[in-house]
């Protein structure tokens, strides 16, 4: 294994078109020069292999998608992407995946303008943890606890395809159309740029990672409120289009590892909202209300659903 | 294994007197009002069990050193703790252990003064890895390129200590007094209160991690000078000095772990600095000087000394 000198240099040192980056990679540190008013968000999440992605991911996806599920973190708060620090630990040193995730990793870097700073690379079972810092005007914060009773709820994309995807992988299920599942499940689609509208109008705000269900609950008990979902509603691609009604909805509302925003807009500005996400070209689909006259989740017909996964057959 | 949140719940969410932190753990990411001029230094450092701690390390001690080996890339830069985000990868969950652990991470943030302010749990080979943020006047800013001719060296600590304290738990010395070496090696001294007063003297610094020489030839690389080094300087612990003293010099010179900051200071400085640290009751040790006449690192008898390792004998 060459140095992690060598290994930092020859990989991960982009020149950064940044200029609040004051130094990058090869110090003790990064410093980053804050000449805003703005507030810094920060966001930390680890990929493990064989836990967060199947251990034959292909390294140019799994470079993309550790940055990805952060940028959702960032996305989810209304805040715009700066920068992030990589900390890679790797079996081996090989050269052809070491290119393969870094090309991965600087794609999705420099599409969503965010500059790599520092990090550290060690020796062991294939994980890495990046970790992801954004900046947002304190009014366009979008917390999570934020929402309230009479908020429309929106997702910003279909729900289940990576969570289908995988289960294609692992041989769980046959899907005639998996290809769109595979590709959102390796380079999931994140919501950086609807978050810059969705930030303009919405009481509160998260990114799907866990679940629909799961998630929306945490919504909900973070505002102290309950939701109506209209399961006609929940949005599902042609490819899950293709199953079983209810195995689709399975997988569209406890699947996981959507990264899709799931949004409370105040009901009043219901077409303001979907005017404006329609203009900018960006999905969004209303698939419930808050209210404060539930606990917890149900559905159009007072069907109690349940967070911790929907086993509704 | 309890959900993520009761993880976080219990073990980490402290609450934080740190009125910049806007939001800390529980929503999708970390809040930080950033009201001064300050720049912002990011630093990311991974340990792992059985490559940077011996698999048999009290949770205590990895908590601890951990946040440790992050702070000293701070104190390396002059910055001032500020906040950190820690990734943790756990192979089960083990309440004794994250008591422990967590126990000694939190003694030493508060005694640092550095607010947690988010992260991620997931399951895998433990693994730890912390970002810490830190805060620094742009004008005390201390690079490893800043260094020029004539400079004085100075070393923070004794060296060698935590690296002859591995080498007794892997039975590869025999040390009459160890205990002082396991202590360094466990819950290394880190230069935060150092890095105050260096700041005001240096033009550069660094932290000893990969040892004394190649964290050297780091600086010398960057600032474009030779040193020359006086080894009967080289400050050595009670512990090494029952050493053969060509033992101990190895250790010192090539152990690395130590956690001492390296800095180079203007010579007329020299007395003010030596004053200031010693009124501060903090140790420092003038071990050489920096000189354009020399490429790399001699001693002051004109012998060459190999960064890669002192193998004198």
């Amino acid at each position: 294994m060459p140095s992690e000198f060598d290994l930092i240099q020859r990989y991960f040192n982009w020149s950064s078109p940044d200029e609040q980056v004051r130094l990058g990679v090869g110090d003790d540190a990064a410093v980053l020069a804050l000449a805003d008013t703005r507030q810094l968000v920060v966001t930390s999440d680890t990929l493990i292999s064989g836990v967060h992605f199947p251990t034959q991911t292909p390294a140019h996806a799994i470079g993309y998608k550790v940055l990805a599920v952060n940028l959702s973190d960032l996305a989810a708060m209304g805040a715009d992407p700066a920068w992030f620090t990589l900390a890679l630990t790797l079996p081996e040193y090989n050269t052809q995946w070491l290119d393969d995730f870094s090309s991965g990793l600087k794609a999705l870097a420099e599409h969503a303008k965010i500059s790599l700073i520092g990090g550290d690379t060690t020796k062991g079972t294939l994980s890495i943890t990046i970790t992801a810092m954004g900046l947002v005007n304190a009014g366009q914060l979008l917390l999570r606890s934020a929402a309230r009773d009479g908020d429309l709820l929106y997702v910003s994309a279909t729900l289940g395809d990576a969570a289908a995807g995988l289960a294609v992988l692992q041989n769980r299920l046959v899907l005639p159309d998996a290809a769109p599942c595979l590709q959102q499940l390796n380079y999931p689609h994140v919501g950086y740029r609807e978050s810059q509208v969705i930030r303009a109008y919405a009481h509160a705000c998260l990114d799907i990672s866990d679940g629909f269900l799961a998630d929306l609950n945490h919504l909900l008990e973070a505002s102290s409120v309950g939701a109506i979902i209209d399961l006609d509603a929940i949005p599902l691609s042609r490819s899950l289009q293709s199953l079983d009604r209810q195995v689709a909805l399975r997988y569209a509302l406890s699947g996981g590892d959507d990264y899709a925003l799931l949004c409370a807009i105040p009901a009043h500005r219901r077409l303001a909202f979907e005017t404006h996400m329609q203009n900018c070209q960006m999905s969004c689909y209303r698939v419930g209300v808050l209210t404060a006259s539930v606990t917890g989740i149900v559905t159009s017909q007072q069907e109690v659903l349940d967070p911790q996964g929907y086993q509704h057959f």
